[in-house]
């Protein structure tokens, strides 16, 4: 028996993971600033909507639905061609909307959004960026409990949800790495992708990706190196220092 | 005089035991994220239920009984041939049914589901998946009293328990390991076994497995390697590097 | 698409910069004492008014404007040649102004002098030296959500803002760097530069930058060396140890 | 002047510590899970019980008396042999009888049992397993004054005592070693006895162990393998890696 | 433009700060207990009383006048020699002038009697030994905003004052470095001296310098030893190991 | 013009400090359990009786009179010798004296008997075993602020004052050494003298001895080995690994 896989369609990623995301799985995407996070998970929403016209709605609560398009052109993306299929919801225009002092509304009204545009045209991938953002803006009270239960309504939405998040889930090995892990979210998120810059030298670094955890997967479970240019990524073998 | 034991039939593992775990011990299965925590626990009980129509009982807390199957059925195992010895408890299914405002009744009820599976069945092996989670869900107050009630019951339950936990029961020591240590659950339990991705190379990791420790056994002290290939787990000797 | 670029100006930055800071980003400059960032982002603006006669604002919270402009001088800047275009707002000067009992006022007065010099004059590039001087000053009460407003507005306010810091967005690698990193404000920026100093051997140090993250650019990821000779900077490649 | 000792009869301890413990003496016993700390000091007052009828408590606080019994049993002991002179003190039978709100009471019902034995049948070495359930089962209000009188209590008992604890002496350093040492445990003990497991390799690891100090005994200094096989402990020199 | 700067006339140091200490700068000079911050301090007011009769202040916090005179005596100092330039002023003395329940007094107090010395006599140099004693004395209720003003009205002084401290500028490096820093002060600062015993070999140590920071100076980066032999400092280069 | 010197009479010891301890200073002697702390103050007091018959007053907060007499008969001095000169001052009979519930009266207690002491027989020496000790008992409130007052009235005294102390002056460096420093004691001592066990392998460790501080000294800054031997210590050169 095996599970639905909902593929990355990024060169090399889906062998790695043993064919893609599993579906409805809440993955985090973990690395510091700078390991390219919003675009290599934009880049899978993207891919998907020009291969299959897979529905993904991208939450942007770090940067305007502005700024990230402008972003994503600039790295060369056709964010007009996959308007239809890749929804880029603001958060600052949804808490525009509700007024400021919406607190718990606010992550019900995110909830909501989600869920109508589920039953309307059916979403079958979701962004959330970030996992910090959003805990400034709804104000957790309880974190552990509060964050329970956003990955018990992100599993509940049925899509596959990837969280981007800049805490590791490993405590720092291999130098840039990211802080100390939070437990909580490793612990309630049914898989892992890690992203850091490696130092090759003193002076070099190198994107790498490794899928930490992936429940249900036959993952590989190595570093790769991550590569963009012209607007493509590519996962590949890294020859060990 | 011999205490006796629970096999693991794992290949390779029950020798590095000394025979398996002792019979009604609670035993602290350790590592981080990804370390197939639960793969190799579920192994175990569905090991003793082929060969042995062991009753056991996987209580899952961090994803729901469907997920959990399916995941299993994914990494090989045939789920449905051993459904009337393996019982997988589905803790959501529990609190719905229970209301969520229940807090004490919650461990309450868990204790009196076991307990009856016991009674009825006879229960020899527990997994409990994972401790983190029970956190979550039974909002310990006095953490280091609250747990030693707990495993106070576990051991009085007189099954074989296996608790997984993300806690490392030693400090970091080669590189991919678990955060800090916390002691309560390391001394109140009869037993750890820890497993971890050990990093060959700064691209490549092994999964090995230690005996931490293990009351009334004379067991093996070192680290070995973890193999799953094939639906099965393997454990073997490691050059050392 | 490209979004437009405000260039630096500075001998071989903007290329690793893949041509400038994005327009309108907020962007943090980190270093530890002694990593000139207030002398690189003054040089970024005294270059850009003696070019272009961009409009831009020096904020300074850690010493006078007389303090700032004397250490300048020294260092070979012609201050009185830009007067013109590159104001130096001191803020010691408003706070005398606004009497000492005014906290949100302070940060509303500073709000209110920049969003009134951008819509006077236009101001292309903003400085705030340093964000560490600007909490004291505005006894931030809830420091993450301050924080986010804070950015939103400097955001806002549609002028290139560099913001200087000592924390650092990284975990320390290579000996002299800075103290572990507060994440509110390296997830809240749109790009993140990084000033250190490398130890090359146990006496000497060597002045090295990198572009740590950079939203909507193609930048390059290593660490360069950051020269100043004769009142100008240089960043040029470094031979690996 | 000779301070009496009381010898552990483990062979090549006594010579280490400079003849046993000196008599009167409250000695701490520290290791991480696993490294025996048990069956070390169980296999103390087995051998002073066997060669000289010396009476003995042994206190477990982490198991019941008849799972450590079965425990030593496995491991080789003769417990029935001298059950008339080494007596095992279950503290959940103890806390059962006096009932589980008594906080107060359990310690002093403990000081109580531990006097009367004394009185009645003379009481020359004491094992207290361990400090960290003790903390649990006592509920210390402030622990560094509470553990001050503890170990008054017990000097004044007159036995020599070995306190188990999974704290550490001293900072980490070769490896698997335990956190952070407790200062006030440290400084309060007569004498320090570390256990470790060393690693030789990344697989193999050794036990150790460590007299760190020992008031009024000229002690080795020097770390040394700890042995066992065949139920007995044996203390050796260790090649230096 | 260059500032006008105060030098130490320490054979070596003013080449190293690029001619001195700019006149009016608050300068950090922090080391562990055991660097000579004390008595380097105390050499650059001699040497400056010596040779120019620059008029200074050495506030004397940690220890009495007496000891303090007696201690650099001892060094190979003439304190009597420069008694009419080199003021020691000792706090424990103010203290018992202004009663011992005087909080803000006792810096009020200071800071009048610094005031006053500066308007009758003019002072160009002040050292404040420690930071660490001032805390204890002047009991800082919110340490952020005292430090603030205690530097602002430092710098409104119009002297050039050494602050002696312990904390460290950086994470700890080369071995035997003070403790993580304390970012309050280092920001604060117009300047950073650093003192440390470096360790050449696992027995002996090497007294070092370095110019962390100073702004406006073209100062250099490196360590230099710092030896004092015959009552005389003296900085040089070392050979990197 | 030179400090008087209260020699320590350790073979080697007092060429390293530069003649002994500055008379009328507070010195703390740093170092982990089983460094010997009290058994080599123990011997700066005894062989200043034997040659002198200097007056000293040896604090014993951690074990009874009885007991510490004991140690050092054990150790080879001849206690009942110097009993005239040398006095041991039980803390435990100062507190059953003076009440349990007496807090500040103690520590008024401890100040009363050792200024008698001074002015009937004159207290040249005194050692306070240990600093960790005399927190427990003096319960002090205010940290910082007390032992600020103690130190003050300890160098009021007039004795040469050797306070021990678990704490470490530096961060850990080389082994193993001690937790990190508290800077308090640190900056309020005149003198700091640090101990430690350095391992030479992994299985040998040697005594060290380092002068970190000592204010109007011209003290040696190295490691030293410290070697206990029939009785007497010795500080000798260590060849460097």
């Amino acid at each position: 028996m095996e599970t639905k896989k909902t593929p990355t369609r990024i060169e090399g990623l889906d062998e790695i993971l043993g064919g893609g995301f599993p579906a409805g799985h809440v993955v985090l995407v973990s690395g510091l600033p700078g390991t390219m996070k919003s675009t290599l998970t934009y880049a899978v929403l993207h891919n998907n909507a020009v291969h299959r016209h897979t529905k993904s709605v991208y939450v942007t609560l770090e940067q305007s639905r502005t700024s990230l398009l402008a972003q994503m052109g600039t790295m060369g993306f056709d964010t007009e061609g996959v308007r239809g299929d890749l929804h880029v919801l603001d958060v600052g225009a949804i808490q525009k909307g509700i007024g400021k002092s919406a607190t718990k509304p606010w992550i019900e009204f995110l909830h909501r959004s989600l869920t109508t545009a589920k039953e309307i045209d059916g979403v079958d991938l979701v962004v959330i960026d970030s996992l910090e953002a959003l805990e400034v803006l709804a104000r957790f009270e309880d974190r552990r409990t509060d964050l329970f239960q956003l990955f018990e309504w992100l599993r509940d939405l049925g899509a596959t949800t990837l969280v981007l998040t800049e805490a590791s889930p490993e405590a720092s090995f291999f130098g840039l790495e990211a802080p100390p892990p939070r437990k909580d979210e490793t612990f309630l998120a049914d898989g892992i992708v890690e992203l850091k810059m490696h130092p090759i030298t003193d002076v070099e670094v190198q994107r790498r990706i490794r899928v930490v955890k992936m429940r249900g997967s036959n993952h590989k479970t190595g570093f790769y190196a991550l590569v963009f240019e012209d607007g493509r990524f590519q996962v590949t073998s890294v020859i060990s220092l």
